[in-house]
């Protein structure tokens, strides 16, 4: 094992061990369950992860009818299916070698869905153009990031390849710059504002960078994760600006564009916001902007596919990039189905529109009410507090733990905010994943948890965490 | 972009030229022939992959049933689906978060998954134990086979890591070792004797890799790729006995281990054989073998799944491994379904089972058939000469080349294998893969292409190669 790989490797334990001692802790409750042991939950509600269906979100139906069609197309003899799953599932089977979604498809994806890919981008932004050549289909947006991550980090420079980071972050992220051995530069977003991506505090991480690495990367997420916050034009420009002057390389972690939830609040891609800003800026500046199907109202993170679109690189890096994915021969090909079916829904006029409509509507509309209530019932609770969540699939509430807590929890060897989620989870059944996972300006702390969830569900964690939580504060007050 | 990379993105399209420079040209006449442009042939024929539903073979009922059941749960309501095939849909439902297959799974895959996995392994084996903390499951058994490279090589050690490797083989695993910046330290198989891997010959090439490397892996494929040898037992003692005495870590591509069609052929898996071989060497020798549901009879390619097993690896490199395969969230939830279905087929009783036996069987036959006829036509050919293919999913004959051939060859720029490949594409439509793509001793010359086709493609295939091998043959003689 090389030094780097043996650095990495504790980096990444220390990361995963905070969550690691809840996730084992759930799994000796669920046993304990059900072996009969008596607690106040009969059983354990997962908000850990951004994972719809696992938090009790139901597929779309068309989603499914159409890829079990593709999967075994005697089921389109009948007529159980709608003309319009038939005729897609006809469409994408066309698409396949041999017919078949056994057969490997070409590295960048399946052509005839990388072109509709391209298409439901440029509608997307307006009409600025996409083209089918820069974008790649991969097993989930993080891979697809890790390979331009690959390009973008040389692991034996000195001083090394640094990439400016949001604090609070999503951990993949985070460990697949350390398995490269690129520097993690973080850049503070600033809760009390929302969670503003301030460009002052990119000055500043940039600044502080330069003494001990070479800057190349600026990732942004928006709509944010594990912050809900959404980014405004104007704020994308700022950036932007910022990235062009410091010659950085944009990765723009779109993923949650789907899921807007503030009323005045529209996601703008990186990508148009660039395109606005005209010539020598939209020529220039070189983006990858992610997107998959994990995320958003389908929620399929079991089928694996997302994309990347490259904007503005160098003929040659983009050759180098072509190596780069063909190592992973393609991605599921079932996931590319839904890729399809996400950037191409059914239509008003299609049979299956109503049925698909009313089910985005519910999906929307119950996040929405959770989203109100969330922020509702957590700001009303002492020492509690969370930010408007606009977008993304998370609340972040900042948590003010009493002095007294945060001794106990050193006495037992925990962060604080995971002592706290310990906690949580044993009392109230509720398993959520603490802010130092994510990173915190030093001395606060926070809860991170899953908002895509039926709204029933929702009220019981929110039922469970305002107990809860009141009882904490007391008993370490 | 690092010296590294540069490299081997060089070497990478060096390696990509020759079969880009054919996949190029076919889409080319596809083209033509759509635009009604006369040649000799209707359609080209594809069997450049190893990709048995591109080359006309059907997907197995049971497997197609049961993901689809499992996508769409609601056709398990009607009475058109086998009891089995709801049993298995059901089963594997429950092993999922939230019962859905759009949810993430662990790191290591679905645990009841894994668990019958290991199940499958054991009786595979006659009785030797797996167990399933020791199993990975993967995004194909090539994604699996790069994590444990990662771990062997170190990019920065000098002398560079090597790794014994097979030649011919397949491409993909030298990439793979190529762009972790190991050295490729090639060993000849035996050509004249059926492909055999010769102890004598991995001692040579252990003693040349000593001068420029620090050879610490030996990769073995067994069925072979692209030459379709099956090892002995025997012969894989003496392999055993050489990683142990040189303390390689032995890296086992078993993915054809359904695919053996030799009368007097057996598959023993590398594990077994080390198991029999008691101790010292059964609990020392470090060992990972890949498997996936790419290859076999299933042929699933694009679904995504393979797994690796690990025997006798130190508990720290496991939690290494862990770590590098959490990097992916989870393998494709379908392919893992496809897995489970392959290691536990129908069994005799099972409503499912006479239809999975006769799908089987005829594809089975099929395949053996096309093997018989493609030595004995191959073998009457002036010029040509196709070794037996015991196991695997090709054929990797050597056709020697008329010295006129060579130099028109090199004329064009191009190397006499692809050039003879180029011709029979063009005047033929059959698109097969020179032997360049894999090595091959200096001064012969190859060509592969894919035995897993209905009989009736297999003798079309043999009918246009005969023809023109004869013309091509007479035209530089």
């Amino acid at each position: 094992m090389s030094a780097l790989q043996e650095i990495s490797l504790n980096i990444r334990n220390m990361k995963q061990l905070e969550y690691s001692v809840l996730a084992r802790r759930t799994n000796q409750i669920k046993d304990e369950l059900k072996k009969g042991v008596k607690k106040s939950y009969r059983e354990v509600i997962d908000v850990s992860w951004g994972d719809p269906h696992r938090a009790g979100v139901k597929p779309l139906s068309f989603v499914r009818q159409v890829l079990a069609a593709c999967i075994y197309p005697q089921l389109m003899d009948g007529d159980k299916l709608m003309v319009d799953v038939k005729q897609r599932a006809q469409m994408l089977l066309r698409a396949c070698p041999g017919g078949s979604v056994g057969s490997y498809c070409a590295t960048a994806g399946v052509p005839e869905i990388v072109e509709r890919v391209s298409e439901y981008i440029t509608r997307r932004d307006g009409g600025v153009p996409s083209h089918p050549e820069n974008i790649y289909i991969s097993s989930g947006s993080q891979w697809a990031l890790t390979n331009i991550l690959k390009v973008l980090v040389n692991s034996e420079a000195s001083p090394r390849t640094g990439v400016l980071t949001p604090v609070p972050c999503h951990s993949t992220t985070i460990l697949s710059l350390m398995a490269l051995g690129a520097e993690v530069v973080p850049y503070y977003l600033r809760e009390e504002q929302g969670w503003a991506l301030d460009v002052e505090e990119l000055q500043r991480a940039w600044g502080s960078a330069k003494e001990v690495c070479n800057p190349v990367g600026l990732y942004v997420i928006n709509p944010g994760n594990p912050a809900g916050y959404v980014q405004s034009r104007k704020s994308m420009q700022e950036v932007i600006r910022f990235a062009a002057e410091k010659r950085l390389f944009l990765l723009a972690d779109e993923v949650y564009q789907d899921c807007v939830f503030g009323e005045e609040t529209e996601f703008v891609s990186y990508k148009r916001a660039l395109a606005e800003m005209g010539s020598p800026l939209s020529d220039t500046v070189e983006l990858a902007s992610f997107h998959t199907t994990s995320k958003g109202l389908m929620g399929e993170c079991g089928l694996r596919a997302g994309y990347v679109e490259l904007v503005n690189l160098d003929p040659a890096v983009m050759k180098h990039i072509y190596s780069l994915f063909s190592a992973d021969s393609c991605a599921p090909v079932l996931g590319q189905f839904a890729l399809d079916v996400m950037t191409n829904p059914p239509q008003p006029g299609d049979p299956s529109y109503p049925l698909y409509m009313k089910e985005t509507q519910h999906i929307r509309t119950s996040v929405a009410e959770n989203v109100r209530r969330v922020e509702e019932v957590i700001n009303s609770l002492p020492g509690f507090s969370c930010q408007p969540v606009e977008g993304g699939a998370f609340a972040f509430p900042r948590v003010f733990l009493p002095p007294k807590a945060i001794e106990t929890a050193k006495e037992l060897g925990m962060k604080p905010d995971t002592f706290y989620c310990m906690r949580l989870l044993e009392e109230a059944g509720v398993l959520s994943s603490p802010g130092s996972e994510y990173g915190q300006q030093e001395g606060t702390y926070h809860i991170r948890f899953c908002i895509m969830t039926p709204s029933e569900i929702m009220e019981e964690i929110l039922r469970r965490l305002s107990t809860f939580h009141k009882r904490f504060m007391n008993e370490f007050s």
